[in-house]
């Protein structure tokens, strides 16, 4: 019945910062990303909704049933990678308004009160492209990060998180609403939902993630009159830590680890300079912590042998491990019962990806569901989900914010973590 | 007998944009290179010799026995790669200050009058590490670059070239002297002199380079939510061709050729985005122009497998190829006559790297001497030549450019390439 309304709204939205080839740049505190900000405020007060603004530049749009309970939460974020995809968090946001909206009119015509209120969320910086990082407006919410250290965080430029924010006028200083539970949907980021046709996914937990920080110091020569035999190449060392970081995962299960090196600089990186420092970030996912351990200990000793091969020094640091995260056995279940409700086709997922469901389900019970994407590519500017895949998710996500409101996750959580850091 | 006054100001001047390890960051056009300029400036008008600025940057100090008479042009240039040596360049714009103050007091002391008019330079941007190509105010002076083209070149932060010179106030208007001859000094960049223990070398002919960009365009995803075999990694592809560009030269006899990768950028270079672009520049350069064309030859191919084998599209351009320069042999001949007179040891040496008497030698005869480099380093803050070998350097830069004065090259050039480009 609303599909059309939402439908209207997500396309008006993809068209915020929308690039050439069919995606979007909203990265994190730009210009773009207060566009989308601005129509989200305008989509809440258009409605009579208050909208809270925090310290980290999250947003908040509130609709209150009981004055003084809490709230139930449901949303995602409305930044994007660098030439990102459209789908990835608008997707999510926008949905939650929409739900919002179709819920405030059903609890407006007498069906049983909802027990708590309703928030509809846009964190800060979920991509963490701009600034690393991701996660950071649900994590410092979750008390994961400190808000302070956050915000002295500086993008490339060396503008830090604070001014970014003040910048586009989204640094505020609202309270923030008190979460009972929390609801978000997403495009899957990977091809299972598409290649078994099944329209909605119930994650049931994250993938075991985390990060290199290598260096790699040489030293600077010069690139015409050095021997090659005097050369110590921080470029060629790291070059081979790429290809080991990538190659390691042939050893594994196929699809039970991911593996990549996504953020690279050189320094002087002039072209007739041989390089002196290279600097790298390795990301290691799996479905597995075994898996991840086994593939950092490889790396580790494969790391030294290239350093020891180029007479050069190969610093590595552990950093941002993320342990495996399990959903509350019942928000899967108001998942697949939400799918049988509307005739829909449902199935337990993992998620190889962070969200921001991730770090809100360490502080209270929370709900992820995933519609299919086509070709499973994210991170991407031909990242796709079909009209009607995204309106049967609409559909689904209002009737489990619904059953979130009745306090169908009470008492489910938080889930602990299935393990600690290594 | 000068030498300590020579040597003061080497130290002086060294310690222009110092850096803590013992080098120098100077880059063309930057605050570092107006105090090395306003320096040379300073020196000139202690000595009441005019100083001009060209319309590129260029300087020359000039000493006028003759009205009207054409210049012999000494000199080399005060720019430095990023943290770079405080010898490479340096040395010679001082040496040939120094020796420019000699020879007015010789000419002044009633010896045979000299037939051409001096002038000491210092060129603009000779390392190329922040505006490429580098050599790029002697080539402009040679008629070798578009002087307008070159005005318009800019760094990584988009400023041009043109700006650059404006804001030190260094970008001039005066007329260019005309050249009849050009001879400099410099440091070997290598370790011949060195291993052989021989104070001077004669540069007989530079070595052929050229340069490939190379662009590996694959697709941009989510680095933790993308499956291995899904994945069109520039990073993981541009990683082997660096690997490729450095192996390529172990089939050749050793010193016979170099190659590298100093300069490579990826996008969008986010740490959990699989990086979609990576723009990279190889330099190759060997004694013998077949050693380069046949590298390429093994590049090119193994660059095609790589590209298949990942599934992506890496282009590649051939750029800045410069053929093998000959010096004229009388130029050689008075380097060693030069030695032979002060009892130093002489040999004939390539010269691996490109230098402003490189592009000079295309328009006039040209003589090149280098002094000897401790471990043959350069591009690189430990970058080192004795007091002792700098000071027998500056003794034959100053016989040098007398016997240039008298008119000992006239006839000898300019010299034609030893072959044209591929």
């Amino acid at each position: 019945m609303d599909a059309q309304t939402f439908l209207t709204d997500f396309h008006h939205v993809a068209a915020i910062g929308a690039t050439p080839a069919g995606g979007v740049d909203r990265q994190a505190a730009t210009a773009e990303d207060k566009q989308t900000r601005d129509w989200f405020a305008a989509f809440a007060a258009d409605r009579g909704w208050p909208v809270r603004v925090d310290t980290i530049g999250n947003m908040f749009a509130l609709i209150e049933w009981t004055p003084g309970a809490d709230f139930v939460l449901v949303g995602s974020h409305l930044d994007s990678q660098p030439l990102g995809g459209r789908f990835d968090g608008a997707y999510g946001v926008i949905a939650a308004l929409h739900a919002a909206d179709r819920l405030a009119d059903r609890a407006g015509r007498g069906e049983p009160a909802p027990r708590y209120n309703l928030a509809v969320v846009n964190w800060f910086n979920e991509e963490g492209g701009r600034f690393a990082p991701s996660i950071m407006g649900s994590s410092v919410f979750a008390g994961l990060m400190d808000e302070e250290a956050m915000l002295r965080v500086t993008d490339l430029d060396g503008t830090t998180v604070r001014d970014a924010l003040d910048a586009i006028g989204y640094r505020g200083t609202d309270p923030r609403p008190t979460a009972a539970a929390y609801a978000e949907i997403h495009i899957e980021q990977g091809r299972v939902l598409e290649r078994e046709g099944i329209e909605l996914g119930a994650v049931d937990r994250s993938w075991y993630t985390q990060k290199l920080d290598i260096e790699v110091v040489g030293e600077q020569s010069h690139t015409g009159a050095t021997a090659m035999a005097d050369r110590r190449d921080a470029l060629v060392a790291a070059s081979k830590v790429v290809v080991l970081v990538h190659d390691v995962t042939t050893e594994f299960e196929p699809e039970s680890i991911v593996s990549s090196v996504g953020h690279l600089t050189l320094e002087p990186n002039s072209p007739i300079v041989v390089p002196r420092r290279v600097h790298l970030v390795a990301d290691i996912r799996a479905s597995s912590p075994a898996f991840v351990q086994q593939a950092r200990a490889l790396l580790l000793e494969r790391i030294s042998r290239v350093a020891h091969d180029h007479s050069l020094t190969i610093n590595v640091t552990d950093f941002d491990v993320r342990p495996v995260q399990t959903f509350p056995q019942r928000s899967l279940e108001v998942t697949e019962k939400v799918a049988a409700s509307l005739g829909i086709g449902v199935r337990r997922i993992n998620t190889m990806a962070g969200h921001d469901s991730v770090a809100m389900n360490r502080i209270v019970p929370a709900l992820m569901m995933f519609i299919p994407s086509i070709d499973g590519v994210s991170h991407c500017e031909r990242e796709l989900s079909s009209d009607e895949q995204m309106a049967i998710g609409v559909d689904a996500l209002t009737a489990a914010a619904w059953e979130l409101l009745h306090g169908e996750l009470d008492g489910h959580g938080p889930a602990k973590a299935a393990d600690g850091t290594p």
